[in-house]
């Protein structure tokens, strides 16, 4: 059976419940500590030797990590991948923006205060910056557009919303934006994420 | 007609010319200097609010960043995107791996050394370490395959190499990867890299 190796506070390892759930696939969850080493070990480290979740292993015993990877391959042939050549770019472009710009700073402000205990101060400034220009740059695409790529929701929704629905456990504010407020929504309602 | 907005010294800019080139596509290059805020003007960050290259602006006006996504835009159809579904999954799950785990210390340590002119005794230890981490996965993984995903070579070979092969300006040692080098040589010839 397809087994998920997880943990379930990480928004990484979340969206690719959520995919799986919406799909109605079936899957054994296993939850993966990493922060007792859970994912470093020799046996994870075979299956996938970033020693990073979440990592799944296929029904043929074949291992595939990368969240944003393993959406993808669940979502090919669904209504969330677009037909569209350059709705499909434009997906795949929020999906390594949030890889490379977003998550670097949301998600790891949100780990040191949720995962390592920090408070508010002892949070790196440039975090805090770096994850601000993010979310505003996704308040300002949302204020033109209901869904990020394409007229309809993607993969690309699904992917960013995993940590900025999480954002205020960073401790970022996300108040001053409403345009990411109702998109949040949105997509909650659309994939079932409560 | 296709403009592509690169910075020439830029692996990821590099990558977007040599698919581009390979494919013999017709596009003019918009050298841009990011040291001195080329890609921070109003009108560049009209085009791609990130404010990075590469940026391409297609035919039609419209526009599209992040390297991998452009190579994957341009790459659909060709024998560089594989067809099989779990090889084409490998190839997505090397290219987010890249750009979250190697381009942002093997790159980032290229960049204080080439461009801003660090000493390797300046460079943060971090980087170093973790970009070292970053070519040994790269070495175990190519110890089995003479290619990213699956038996041919795809998008991930032309993503991984651009700043593999520019490793050494960063300070990273590349001769006791052999498999990185032959790999490197194999990218190179097939996809006329010089």
């Amino acid at each position: 059976m397809l087994t998920v190796f997880g943990d379930i506070r990480s928004g990484n390892c979340l969206k690719v419940k959520w995919m799986l759930d919406l799909l109605g696939k079936d899957y054994s969850w296993v939850e993966t500590d990493i922060m007792s080493g859970g994912s470093r070990t020799a046996d994870f480290l075979a299956m996938n030797p970033a020693g990073q979740v979440p990592t799944i292993v296929l029904d043929d015993g074949r291992t595939l990590a990368q969240s944003n990877a393993i959406l993808l391959h669940f979502a090919e042939g669904t209504p969330y991948v677009p037909e569209d050549a350059y709705d499909r770019a434009r997906m795949f472009e929020w999906l390594f923006w949030e890889q490379y710009s977003h998550e670097p700073y949301v998600a790891v402000a949100r780990f040191q205060r949720l995962y390592l205990g920090k408070t508010a101060s002892e949070v790196e400034p440039r975090l805090m910056e770096r994850g601000r220009a993010a979310l505003d740059r996704l308040e300002a695409a949302l204020s033109e557009d209901e869904w990020l790529a394409g007229a309809s929701p993607s993969v690309a929704d699904l992917a960013l919303v995993a940590y900025t629905r999480l954002a205020h456990e960073g401790g970022f504010d996300l108040s001053p934006l409403p345009n990411v407020r109702r998109w949040i929504a949105r997509v909650e309602t659309v994939f079932g994420i409560s």
